[in-house]
């Protein structure tokens, strides 16, 4: 198999964040540009509308360092603007708000060719088959009707 | 320093579960046994009184790869008994029921010799400092009252 | 290929330990249980009879981390009793006798998919083609007649 | 020790690309932010002038992910736009040219903590002690006066 | 695939110095040896003609450590006789020059089954497709004609 | 701490081989080399007098790679003359025999800054403290006193 240089080159857009979280976030791993392949680092680009959410998450296989391109964020308890970076140890949950009033663009790093990603309330709420609620329940202390209900919404990814 | 085989050796006794989710985890991790330093390898006993439950986690830096000695478990819709072994690879959620009607015990082994441990309720709800409201009802689709409510609980940690 | 739970899963029934050593092992590696591929962990459980022996012997590529679940085990000059943790870290010649009344178990995790077992006397003496006895008298410093003798042994694995 | 956000976070200003080479990398590696110690990753911002250059270099120890975020880039022999990805793989000699007309700026990542930089040019005739020139006139089979020439030239380093 | 002993073996013959630089390296990498794959490690042997040159290179993927056999080679601005070893630490430019009256031959081991090499004046000057005559006039501050006059050699692999 | 070239540099003499083994192993490993740490790799020379024997022994952290330099030497059932590579996997019991009628010298590559060597016979006879006889009988299928007259011996380590 030869090599050439498009397998290590991708264009990648703004992503839509017409969506129930206002974000978007678009993966460049091994998976869009097999050129990654044992070469471990991948890129992505998240998109932000106004109060648009990249929801509690976790990368089971890689950390991240994220750089703002454009606008204002909330990770944790801290801003940042643009021109900030911020790391995510391997295996930390973290989310992403935009607090600012206008759309913003963050670039994130991450030190694996597949990082994986896993949101936490789909994986907790929208697993199929699902965790029996009996368990929800002991493991969050609520009711099993609040269970439910978390069961039955339609759990949105933005990945 | 001298290595001596104590540095290499840990006695492990079942652990108390009397508490709210009825199940202990008692690690052997760097952390209580020194030799294991730069190994790559631990080990954790977990004990589980009846409907005890080992609640949904994650291990960040490890695989587990548990054997149930006594008893009987339910992993996501699978039942474990006694001489079972299962597999969770690194980053994924996982928890563990116990469904039989004694005490039940089971040895996990995990690729790291500090694998970590984040429990999801905890690290989502009884985080310091707390995540915001805002964030916690637009990422699990709930008002803000039961948010709130969630955040007042204790959340007991089991390791 | 679709990944199932079943491919993560395998029940271990307890060893036979009718033979010469009066121990068996029962492997639960990659190569039993598929989903263990990439995930740099593997399990054994090890049943001995009383006075049975595992016999010295090393894993190349993994550290063995071993709990004492049944009866009384000797390692080097120590007593290991049921709920001892032992480890013994990569390459390092091992060996466990039950010194206990009764039979025993114990279950070692190893820091690989596929640690793989040397047993030094069957490694030594039993392998084909034999090493030249030339170089095994000028090694254990023995006459060529006791290692003609040991030679013609018929090696036992218990793997 | 106790880690706090602050050892996660840094800011990134635009570089100051008023030099010979019109071109700036500001890095964020394990040295500028302590908090990415052994988590394998880190981020650099690229400025360039119209016609600045990056020139020909190495990262002895990572991969870089590069994406254009302003400007116009070469790289070889191909144009990288606003959006573009491209991959050097580790050890891989590459170079960027800013062939827009105004200002460009890309954010790369790297596989290491500390994947460190070696511009050839500067290594080669710019090294202390120097290589002697028979060496570089053999290696490069150019004539002694010409290498004493390029031995001479001040070496700016853009990192 | 049944492995055999083969798989694990070749013979080396001394290297043809016979050519413009008067050096020859001889690999035996996971290319030439299969039984190599996975293991991290592989082995060249270099003979020089005197004052033969192996030229300035990287190693992208594995440090050096090598020993002269024979001779005396110039390593920076160190000689080293036979019998002396030095460390090239991975990605780090390096070089060798036969400084002696004889031939000189030197075994070098690289810590990776398939550890590359670049050679720097090839990969500048050498490249398909070539690198634009502005980017290296800038880079190796250098008139254009000279560029077009070393990108007009023959660049000869002594790999 | 400054790092000088001297730190990478280091002479072999010939080992001395008037011994009762009649071979020599004079390892370049980070215990003597600093510049090694870090950096995955090690060498050593290996002297042999005729009939001189490195013993079986492995080396628990690395794969070896082994170039015969002067004589002829058995390793296993085969016969390697100057010129000659041969590997031996991580863990893999391995010994060299000198069978030519002159001194023989052979320099071998590790996958590890410090490799380790276990040599088999004075690992299980010669430990402190010693093995049980009947352990070792039973191992060994041999009587006590063999054993007995074993570990009584000198076990001398040519390392």
């Amino acid at each position: 198999m030869l090599v050439v240089a498009e397998d290590f080159f991708k264009h990648v857009d703004a992503g839509n964040t017409t969506n129930k979280l206002g974000s978007k976030v678009t993966p460049v791993s091994v998976n869009e540009l097999f050129g990654l392949n044992t070469l471990g680092i991948s890129l992505a680009r998240i998109d932000f509308a106004p109060r648009g959410l990249n929801p509690p998450h976790i990368h089971p296989r890689g950390t991240e360092i994220v750089i703002v391109i454009n606008g204002q964020n909330r990770l944790f308890t801290k801003v940042l603007n643009k021109g900030d970076v911020f790391v995510f140890p391997i295996g930390l949950p973290h989310f992403q708000l935009n607090v600012g009033y206008g759309n913003a663009v963050a670039i994130a790093a991450l030190s694996s060719q597949n990082a994986g990603v896993i949101t936490i309330a789909n994986a907790v709420f929208g697993s199929t088959p699902p965790i029996s609620d009996e368990i929800l329940a002991k493991a969050f202390q609520i009711d099993k009707n609040t269970i439910d209900y978390l069961q039955n919404q339609f759990w949105y990814d933005n990945n």
